[in-house]
């Protein structure tokens, strides 16, 4: 097995096929490096340019003044192998192809070129990802090979700051818009990405090698996986096996359950995306978690990351609310995932009751009242309702369009997120200003603004919980 | 019946129980009002305070300078009764009550109270929104009387410039919290809404008496209802008819539909959720469009008001993408909501072949590539695929992270907007850039940002031009 961890944390990067025309791929990739602070040196390998955007440049990887772990190549499909075996001959273990024209084309000569690069990687041991792919990303490393726009350099870090949220999540994608997509959509969420790495065509290293690899490596608690088929089910098994016994849940949306999109799939990789059905019930087997919303599937990652040490015990929600319309809506959306929201029993209700003015109401959802809330904030209530009996969960409405309420709540939220042995969801049914998304995350919360979302990433939590127990007790 | 014209489009305001405390909701109403620049006089009505605000302020509503169209009252339960009545014999023609208190408590006085309110209401003739509203929004008027933090004013205007979208929705609400979540959700999508009413107990109007008024002034398209209760199906029967008569879709989400909903709609309003198999099939019969998710509900409206005369008249979409990848997860999408994705004609085929590269591919999904897109823009490829005969729809994958692309294209998709008689959706799977959404708005097209909605909007707008058509023929 070629090393992945050379692929992934590189020394030193030769991108082959680097150009000075920012405007097309071949010079966004070494711009898009250039606005992150990768440690080590990089490479341009050219054979028209002498200096590529301000860097020395190579005409060959034979002729760099020193190692490189990793190439990147951008250059025409059938240029490919040749620079393959030459970064073979010269001793670099890795590579990542973001050219297209390989299996995917349909006629031509792309099936016979991702052939030869699959017995160049086998020759010469090297880690090779794509071909067809958009690159990766090592926010630790600081290391962005990829021409995908998401990830140039911006405003914002390309992770939170350490220790600020409760675990890291990776992506890996067939997909490249589609995997970077998690990340930009993850990102205003505050959850904290650790690699996004697309593998296009997966002619060499496929999505459940770097899923393995990262679980030896020990620092990701959640995946998010996009995947087109599953190459091979002999890794399959034995990865989703170990993330399972290991509690790092896999997140995944498989493409081409559909006729047509079985047709795109095709097209697109050249995948066979084969019976959806055959794909659940060896999903299913590893407690994998499915979905095809991307929204929803980085919800289910924020939720484990938050809680994914205290996962419920069984589906029973206990809702408190400060408005009686939110709660209603949010019970619904609760038993429409398939959680109960059981009445309250009656000491955890007489708690409660001694703070409610006689238009609230503590049965469940908890009607506190905006009152109430103001008066006494949202964690004391939420406290309650963990400490009942009958309840796995809480879910809590909130309003964070403005942090003033939450920000007189801050330390005893903080608190009780730390204390609390059950998950607690945060969720606002007004589009939550940017402070109280911070403010929730560094106490330890996920926030949630879809209510759908919000009950269903509980819900998923019970069943892995479930899933896995049944799974080591087997 | 009573003259809702009054309610909604008042000369003039009273508040009574206005205060200086801008802290508690009786300081809130009139400091949001005074945010916007309704033309009006408001007069506050305080016992305790002669000037409020700024605004000098008078004992009584009989005492006031000028006569007051509407009442806004925010006193406790028990005085409501009393003022509601001098508010009659003062002429007083249409009033909203945002205290809570009434039917919606168990045990206590609030029922009778409640009985009280009704009884006046009808003995003057006056129009009377609540108890235990949360006011209302006439954008056109500038008027907001609620405590809504919502309606502050603040850097966004209340609706878009005239002209720049398709048409206006309006919300009308139960939930005070959830009425105007919607217009916080659907403003950042550049939807123009006229009203938001939140109806609380709706003891004297209800729902459907606001929906004919609406109706009847003919300047709402798309109505986004959230329902608690139905009170009177006489009503709901006429009104629901004449809207489906004049092609005026109700998007409706009825809370209770759960046992844990129904419970907390009881100690909400004290209404009866019933049995939602009932309503299901009452909604049926009228076309009416039934969701449970917010941004589903305003997504769904932003088709209706692009394309709303332009329905499709199948369920066969056709897709148009530039990441392979996103193609196959939009086509799962659409099959997932119920639409089809053939594949297409030949003819087609061949006018959208001839500006492809070898790896796109005009099957359906129409994977156009980076390449092709950067060329030529989405706009012509959009157009192929509307006149193409197996297809009723399109859906344009978009990456609206950045309005490059988009800027080059504006003027042909503004034409393609105004030319198809097919309706096109447009679909970013990257967050937007609010310059995209503008730009494709001005354009008129909606911009959905979930694969899901998107795909539903179009299988729902599809069903609603089949249900009108039997029904008017019916």
């Amino acid at each position: 097995m070629p090393d992945i961890g050379k692929l992934l944390w590189p020394r030193s990067v030769a991108v082959i096929g680097a150009s000075s025309d920012t405007k097309g791929l071949r010079g966004r990739i070494l711009q898009i490096m250039k606005g992150h602070a990768f440690a080590g040196p990089v490479y341009p390998v050219s054979r028209s340019e002498a200096e590529v955007q301000g860097l020395p440049a190579f005409r060959s990887v034979a002729d760099l003044p020193g190692p490189a772990d990793l190439a990147v190549l951008i250059i025409p499909a059938r240029f490919v192998p040749e620079e393959l075996e030459r970064c073979g001959r010269a001793g670099v273990p890795a590579a990542t192809i973001l050219s297209s024209g390989f299996a995917e084309e349909t006629g031509g000569l792309g099936s016979s070129l991702q052939d030869e690069v699959r017995a160049i990687a086998r020759r010469y041991d090297m880690a090779v990802s794509g071909p067809n792919g958009e690159g990766f990303a090592n926010t630790a490393a600081a290391l962005c090979p990829t021409f995908s726009p998401i990830m140039e350099a911006g405003a914002a870090p390309l992770a939170p700051a350490e220790g600020r949220t409760g675990g890291q999540v990776a992506v890996i994608s067939q997909s490249g818009g589609m995997g970077f997509a998690f990340f930009d959509r993850g990102r205003p969420k505050d959850l904290s990405f650790r690699y996004v790495v697309t593998t296009g065509n997966e002619a060499c290293l496929e999505t459940f090698d770097f899923v393995d690899y990262m679980l030896d490596e020990g620092k990701t608690d959640v995946f998010l996986l996009l995947l087109e088929d599953v190459k091979n089910f002999a890794t399959f098994d034995r990865v989703a096996a170990k993330a399972l016994r290991a509690g790092r849940p896999l997140i995944v949306s498989k493409l081409g359950k559909s006729e047509a999109g079985s047709r795109a799939v095709a097209s697109h990789t050249g995948a066979h995306a084969g019976s959806h059905d055959a794909y659940q019930a060896v999903f299913a087997r590893y407690g994998v978690i499915e979905s095809s919303d991307l929204d929803e599937m980085i919800d289910i990652a924020a939720g484990f990351l938050a809680f994914g040490t205290r996962l419920p015990l069984g589906k029973r929600v206990g809702i408190c609310t400060s408005s009686g319309g939110a709660g209603a809506w949010i019970a619904d959306a609760c038993a429409a995932a398939g959680l109960e929201v059981p009445p309250l029993d009656a000491a955890t209700r007489a708690h409660i009751d001694v703070h409610l003015p006689s238009y609230g109401t503590s049965q469940n959802p908890v009607d506190v009242t905006a009152q109430a809330v103001h008066k006494m904030g949202y964690a004391e209530f939420a406290r309650l309702l963990t400490s009942s009996p009958v309840v796995d969960g809480v879910i809590v409405v909130v309003t964070a369009g403005s942090p003033r309420l939450l920000l007189g709540d801050r330390e005893p939220l903080a608190r009780l997120a730390r204390e609390s042995a059950k998950p607690i969801f945060m969720w606002s049914y007004t589009r939550p200003a940017e402070a109280c998304v911070r403010l929730l995350s560094e106490g330890g919360y996920p926030l949630f603004t879809s209510a759908r979302n919000c009950a269903r990433a509980m819900r998923v939590m019970a069943e892995y919980r479930a899933d896995r127990e049944r799974f080591m007790c087997g």
